[in-house]
């Protein structure tokens, strides 16, 4: 079953990454951890958080202002917004995709949704995002991610409190896009979600049941992907796999086969930023001109996992 | 600008509503509310409360267990599972549809996402899993609806204690509907959030404000909607606006002008059920053979409002 051709696709992307940090090695020594184990199984150095006085909306106003520096769009031509969210605002009511309408000036004929997922909801939220559009004949609408887990992490913890970081991240939908989607697949394990939840307001952690599940799952639903999409594995340019930890994603990799070169681990200076991962890196790729092909894959909280193939638009 | 054709709709729906009640008169009188005020205002009688043990997930898995007696599908065909909610269980981490595909049964290939969104939400939400569905050649998806705002509610605020009531839907999305959808158009006013938010954790509500909003907004949006479908006013056999409160939407019927006698207003038994109160209506009218053409409006948290006409698929 083949997924039907789309013209709605990504234009570009801008990243709103905080500057308050906190140096990951003295919180490692904190907790008994040393900087070996930080630095290459977690894989962070430091990790950025909201200052207090920062909100879900307020990072996505920054990630927007960031976006007008490099891209044409104006605030008026906005159709749609979407953000990805498991911490948003006032505790959702309002949504924060209403909050981040006003904060930016977009019309108020804007559709506007928050999703609900996690470290998957990227891959996800791209694909609802341009279907939902495409369906409306839209063709210009913004995709904010922004999941501060700073907000719900005991710091006594140290399974959570050395793995996540903050960012917000804003990815520009449109009618010029220089990707579109090609193929997707998406998988739900609810039965297993007690691995990564939420308890007394605090985020809990399973981390050997999070790590055998991107071990087992995501190898397996990444090359589905590619033998469906009928795109040669060898001329995927780029994977862009959801940056968990270190160690997690190396034995992820060893085991998709054949794709170490072209798949960046880079979360040094952020941490696992949930569902911003991938949009931070796919920034940093989307303009290089040997980028044609994109696979990305987002696996975590639900557990979720879903992934994706983006190429070049067929030039008319 | 005309949105696509589509080939995905709504064949069935079913609705759960907790046994358990509130009875609003003796409620009203706590609050020196007079029975008159409550019947004629209001509008609700009664309103029902999920049980302490009771969760977003049991009373959606409640409103799919009704589905299985009314349809044909089974739990192992369902590909796409949406929860609309601003309540998820355990604070949203897992998403609540990730915890109700394993609640129901549905197979691990079932792409699972929460929509954040209030008494517009069903709306939204019914166009988001169609264009979601189609765009990844997708078949049979349930869309649930289950805002328990009970769990927000300070009982002490007459403003929202007496209107809100719990309720649970399903939404069978497929590929051999009753309804598709023909025109929609959505709308989002956040810098009017304050009107419905939660503050330290309990909801707050403007209710001047949303009475503002709903009599002048949606009758222009309705009306709107009705023009660029091309459908005559006339011909539509049902409105189906969300049921805020009986004054409000007396009111807003008067507004739109003419739609009267084709427009309900049945929130007794149930109150206001946020995301659930358009399809607790439809399911009551959606096998009417005299029921072609619907036109529903959802409006309220965002501040939100979204208008969609659904009319008979053209038969193959």
């Amino acid at each position: 079953m083949r997924n039907i051709e789309f013209n709605l696709g990504i234009q570009d992307i801008a990243t709103y990454i905080p500057p308050a940090r906190i140096d990951n090695l003295a919180q490692g020594q904190r907790h008994d951890v040393d900087d070996d184990f930080v630095l290459q199984k977690i894989g962070a150095r430091s990790l950025p958080r909201l200052a207090v006085d920062e909100t879900v909306t307020s990072a996505c106003r920054q990630a927007f202002e960031k976006l007008l520096e490099k891209s044409s769009v104006k605030a008026d031509e906005v159709e749609c917004i979407v953000v990805c969210t498991q911490n948003p605002d006032r505790g959702g009511i309002p949504h924060t995709s209403a909050l981040v309408q006003a904060a930016i000036n977009a019309p108020e004929s804007t559709a506007c949704f928050d999703v609900g997922l996690g470290c998957s909801g990227y891959v996800y939220c791209l694909q609802l995002i341009a279907a939902f559009m495409q369906m409306h004949g839209m063709r210009k609408g913004l995709l904010f991610t922004c999941d501060p887990y700073s907000k719900i992490i005991d710091s006594d913890d140290k399974n959570t409190s050395l793995l996540f970081g903050d960012a917000a991240t804003v990815t520009l939908i449109s009618d010029a896009p220089k990707l579109v989607s090609r193929h997707a697949k998406f998988s739900t394990r609810g039965a297993g979600g007690e691995a990564l939840t939420k308890k007394d307001g605090k985020l809990f952690m399973n981390g050997r049941a999070v790590f055998n599940f991107a071990l087992t799952d995501i190898p397996q639903q990444v090359n589905e992907v590619i033998k469906e999409s009928g795109v040669n594995k060898n001329e995927i340019d780029l994977f862009l796999l959801h940056q968990g930890s270190k160690f997690m994603l190396e034995n992820t990799i060893k085991r998709i086969g054949g794709i170490v070169e072209r798949t960046p681990i880079d979360l040094e200076s952020t941490g696992n930023t949930v569902s911003s991962s991938i949009p931070v890196l796919l920034e940093k790729y989307i303009n290089a001109d040997e980028v044609g092909t994109v696979l990305m894959s987002g696996f975590g909280v639900g557990l979720s996992w879903a992934t994706v193939i983006y190429t070049k638009p067929v030039s008319v």
